[in-house]
C-alpha cells in the first residue's frame, strides 16, 4: 500500500496565482473584447539585454562543436559565473565570499523551497506576514506545521506581522525560533529593510543562535546608495545568514532560469547530538545529490549580465521598471490610494478602498478597470485589506492602467 | 538554536563521483603527462545536434525581442514540448498520455531525488542493489531509513539484489513495500527488463497496491524492437507507475538540462485517513510550489529533438555511442572479461579480475591503463566485485582505452 504524505493536504486547494489565472480567464471568456492589463504576477516584460543574447548565442555555438561542447557541469555552477558574482555582487561592496560558498541554481523559487530540507522537522520557523508563499508552503509540505486555523495560519509557525505601524518591517520574535525567512526589498510589500533594521536582525540571530534566510531577489531595485544590498554588509551576518539572489528580476531571467544562494562556511546549525554542523557542507551535499547544475547556456547568459555592456543594459531595464513604479506610486496616490513600496522595489502595496477585502478589490479592479493585481490576503492573513501591483509592464500599459484606475476611483 | 536535520549525517562522507574525481586528480597531479581516458561518469561527448542548435538560437532570438519575449512559463512545461513528447514517446507506441500528465523539469536527477517527497515518511521503499545512488540517498536524507549497517545497507530499506543468476533483474519483493524504484535500461548494469519481467512488476504492484517509479532515462538505447520503451506499454501500468525520462542521453542534454516525468491521473496512494489520493495532484502541487519551469530556450531545444531532422540526428548519436558499446563489449570479452549490458544501454558492467574489489580494480585500471571507470560498489554492496564502463566518448578514445586494457590484461 503506497502511503502518501499527510502534509500536502494541509495546503488550501488553490494556490494564489492559479486562482488569479482562473478568474482572469473566466472574465476574459465572458468579455472577449476586454484588453486586460496584467500587473499581478511579478513577471518581467522587457527583452533580454543584447549582451546576454550575444553570450547565449555564443554558448549555443560552443555546444554545437565537439571541442567546445560541455556535458555535465559542476553542480555548484561554473567558475566564470561564480567569480563574476563574487566580484560584482560582493567584493565591490566590501564583502568577501568564497567561491565554494556560492551555489548556482535554476531559480530562487527552487532554492527558497528546498532550503528548509536542511533543518530538523522539529525546527521552529518564523515568517513575516504578509509573506512570499513558498517559504510557508514548503515548510507545511515538509511537515513542520499543523493544519491551518480559521485565520489561515498554520499551527507551529511563528508569524511576524508587518503592518502600517511598523512600516511592514516587523521586529524579531520574542519566542525562541530556529530559522527566520526575511525578504528585502520585500515581496509583496515593496518595502526595504534599513541598515539599522538588518543590524537588529543579525544581533538577534547571534543572541538566540538562530539562522536568517535572507531573500535578496530584488536587491538591484534599491535606489538609495546608503541601503545595504546584501545582509553580509552587516557585521557578523556571515556567521548567521544565508542569502538568496536571482537573475529573474535583475536581468530579465524569469523565463531563462538562473539564481544562486550564498552559504557561508561559518554558518552552523546544531545536530541531534548537540554538535555544530556547517550548513555549507549540508547544502553542498543536497546540491550534488538532487541537482545537476544549471544549464551551461543559461549560466553564460547570467555571467554576461556582469560584463560592462551587460551591467549597463540590465541597469537600464531596472531603471525603466522603477520609472513605472514611480508613475504607479504617484498616480495611485493622486487617485486617493494609500501606497507603500515602489521606491526600492518593483512592487506597490496599496490599501484597498472602501473597506473591501483583497479579493473583492481584485474583482472590482478586474471587472471595472480590466487591471489584474494580486490580492494581499494571498500572501497571508496579514495582507488582508491590501493589494499588490507590479511595475513590470510596458510604459503604455502602466499609463493605460493608471488612466483606468483614475476613471474608476477618481482623482482626489 | 537552529536545529538541523539528523538524516544527512547517515550518508557516507564521500559521494561516489567526487571520490572518483579526487583519485583521478591525485593521479594526474603525480603523472602530469598521462592522458587519462574517462569512461566513468556517464556523460555525453558528441556536440548538440544541428536541429537542436538551430532551435536554441531561434529561441534566444525570440527572447531578444519584446513581442516574442517569454517570462515565466507554465510550471509543467510548454505545450509545444509536451505535445511532442505525447506524440513521439507515447502515442507512437500505442500509449495515450494526457498533456496534464507530463511534467517537464530541468533534469531527471532532480525528479528522481524529489519524487520521494510525495510519500509518507513511514512508507517502505524498495530499491535494487546495485542501484543509481540518488534513489537511496534522497530517501536517507528525508529520514525514511535508519543508519547504514556494516554492509553499507540502510536499515528500513528493502534491497532487491541483482546478480548474475537473475541477470541483474531481481524479482519483486516478498515483503510488503509501498514504493519500488526500477531503472531499465539499467544504470549501472546496462541490462534491460523484458516485457515479461515488466508484466510481473505491474502485476505485483496491483496485487500489493504498490507504486513503481520507473526510470527510463536510457530507453532510446534499446536496440530490440520487441522490448518495451515505456512501462505504459504494459497493461495496467497507468494505474500503478510513474515514468521518468530525460533528454540527457537521448539528445546530448547533460549540460543543457531537460527531462520530464509522467504522472498518470489514475495512479493513487493512500492518505493518512485511508482515502485514495491522486499522485498527479500532489506532484502538480509540488511542481508549482517549488519549481518555476525549465528554461524556455532549453525547452525549444528539447522539442527540436522530435523534429524529423532532430530525430534523425539524435538517433545517429545514439547509434554512434552504441557502436562504442559494441566495441567495448567485444574487446573486453576478447580480453577475458565477463561483461554484462552494453546491448540496450550505453553502460557495460564487468566482473573485476583476480578477485579484486571494485575500488582495487578502479585503482589498477587508472594507474596501469590510465582509464577511469566507476567502481560497482559505489552503486551499493551488490555491486562489489563489478565495474561500470560508459560508452560515451570519442571512437578514438574508446579504441585507445581498449588497446590499453588489452595491454594490461592481455588477450585471452
Amino acid at each position: 500500500m503506497a502511503r502518501i504524505t499527510e502534509h500536502y493536504a494541509k495546503l488550501p486547494a488553490s494556490y494564489l496565482f492559479p486562482e488569479i489565472g482562473r478568474r482572469v480567464r473566466a472574465y476574459q471568456a465572458a468579455h472577449p473584447d476586454a484588453r486586460v492589463i496584467r500587473l499581478g504576477i511579478g513577471d518581467v516584460t522587457e527583452p533580454l539585454a543584447p549582451a546576454i543574447v550575444e553570450a547565449m548565442h555564443s554558448a549555443v555555438d560552443e555546444m554545437a562543436v565537439r571541442e567546445t561542447f560541455r556535458g555535465y557541469g559542476p553542480e555548484q555552477g561554473y567558475d566564470f559565473l561564480i567569480d563574476a558574482i563574487r566580484e560584482h555582487d560582493y567584493a565591490a561592496r566590501g564583502v568577501a565570499i568564497g567561491g565554494d560558498e556560492i551555489f548556482v541554481s535554476d531559480g530562487s523559487k527552487c532554492d527558497s523551497g528546498n532550503i528548509q530540507e536542511l533543518f530538523a522537522l522539529t525546527a521552529r520557523i518564523a515568517v513575516t506576514d504578509p509573506v512570499y508563499p513558498v517559504y510557508v508552503d514548503s515548510n507545511v509540505m515538509a511537515g513542520r506545521t499543523g493544519p491551518a486555523g480559521a485565520d489561515g495560519r498554520y499551527a507551529g509557525l511563528t508569524y511576524l506581522v508587518g503592518n502600517e505601524a511598523n512600516g511592514f518591517q516587523p521586529e524579531p520574535p520574542q519566542e525562541p525560533v530556529d530559522v527566520v525567512y526575511l525578504c528585502s526589498p520585500n515581496n509583496p510589500t515593496g518595502t526595504v529593510a534599513t541598515r539599522a533594521q538588518l543590524e537588529r536582525w543579525v544581533r538577534w540571530a547571534h543572541d538566540t543562535d538562530a539562522i536568517i534566510l535572507f531573500d535578496a531577489a530584488y536587491e538591484s531595485y534599491i535606489a538609495d546608495p546608503a541601503l545595504p544590498h546584501s545582509i553580509y554588509e552587516i557585521d557578523g551576518a556571515k556567521r548567521c545568514a544565508l542569502e538568496l539572489r536571482s537573475f529573474s528580476k535583475r536581468a530579465g531571467f524569469t523565463g531563462v532560469r538562473c539564481a544562486f544562494m550564498v552559504v557561508p562556511k561559518e554558518v552552523t546549525g546544531v545536530g541531534a547530538g548537540g554538535q555544530r554542523v556547517s550548513l555549507n557542507a549540508l547544502w553542498s551535499r543536497r546540491h550534488s545529490t538532487k541537482f545537476n547544475g544549471a544549464s551551461y547556456v543559461v549560466q553564460r547568459g547570467a555571467a554576461a549580465a556582469y560584463s560592462p555592456a551587460g551591467l549597463a543594459q540590465t541597469q537600464a531595464q531596472v531603471a525603466f521598471y522603477m520609472e513605472n513604479a514611480r508613475l504607479l506610486r504617484d498616480g495611485l496616490g493622486a487617485a486617493g490610494f494609500t501606497v507603500f513600496g515602489g521606491v526600492h522595489a518593483p512592487y506597490l502595496w496599496l490599501r484597498t478602498r472602501d473597506g473591501a477585502t483583497s479579493w473583492e478589490f481584485f474583482d472590482r479592479l478586474l471587472t471595472e478597470a480590466q487591471v489584474v493585481g494580486t490580492p494581499g490576503s494571498g500572501f497571508g492573513p496579514g495582507g488582508e485589506g491590501y493589494f499588490r501591483l507590479s511595475a513590470f509592464n510596458s510604459r503604455a500599459n502602466i499609463e493605460q492602467a493608471l488612466e483606468r484606475i483614475r476613471r474608476v476611483f477618481g482623482n482626489r
